[in-house]
């Protein structure tokens, strides 16, 4: 029973994080992701981009199938931002955003509880052992905290309009 | 057994923002301080005070005692940065940042496992047999990302040397 509360807890928080993000990216406008996060630093389309190659690398880290678009990771995770050139175009990363999302909520339903505190791919079975705390719910967990690090960075672009 | 690794879980992921931004705010000096984080944003000085001001409701919410610099709330929680006029000066935030943060480590140490998973004090008795979920444990969850979304900001004082 506290078992389905946790996990509720932090399916929740994932969720609210989520939309928050993708509510802020439908209200910012093409011109307003291609600028600056903050002088010097990353555009949005970097992060719209980052986010959801992060995202679509957790399936794979639940032992929950592939990745969608695996040729993301590289340009917005191996590589900073503007090193990479063409990248897809923002319309195209706006629907990846969203389907990465919504696949992952899928696969992510289908979870028991006791899948959940098992062990994830990144962690092998004797360290699981010693470390019981590293199981698919912490990924979860540890995801939500970077997107909420990045949503408070997006959320400079709502104010840059010129 | 699994309850105890679900409280390990929220509170080392809490525990690590803390010490990222605690480090943080050590690294940058008191002139990056008084920037703001990016044009036309909160200072950081706010957002020093601040996290200072959210944490230290976390006791009272947790039921653990009072805050221990109430005074803190209105100027960096209910008025926006630059509102009030006479905050404390950057050296006495510092030292309040880093106080909060340990007593609340170590009151939250006191609390049993069943304890975490009993209500909140901002929420109802009522409420909350419809919303198990809302127990002390999710607080400190959600001031997490809370914490992660504006480390996330802070970071970009770094590069304000100017």
């Amino acid at each position: 029973m506290q078992n389905e509360i946790f996990i509720k807890m932090v399916l929740d928080a994932w969720e609210v994080y989520v939309k928050r993000t993708g509510d802020l990216f439908n209200e910012l406008s093409d011109i307003q992701i291609m600028k600056e996060v903050a002088p010097g630093r990353n555009r949005g389309i970097y992060l719209l981009g980052h986010l959801t190659a992060v995202h679509d690398r957790i399936p794979g880290i639940l032992g929950l199938g592939d990745a969608l678009y695996p040729e993301l990771y590289g340009p917005f995770v191996e590589q900073p931002d503007k090193a990479a050139t063409n990248l897809p175009s923002i319309s195209d990363l706006r629907q990846y955003w969203k389907k990465v999302n919504e696949h992952l909520s899928e696969k992510m339903k289908k979870l028991s509880t006791d899948e959940w505190f098992q062990k994830h791919s990144s962690v092998s079975a004797d360290d699981f052992v010693k470390e019981p705390h590293r199981n698919k719910l912490n990924i979860v967990m540890n995801r939500t905290n970077h997107l909420a690090s990045h949503f408070g960075q997006l959320l400079y672009l709502k104010a840059r309009k010129e």
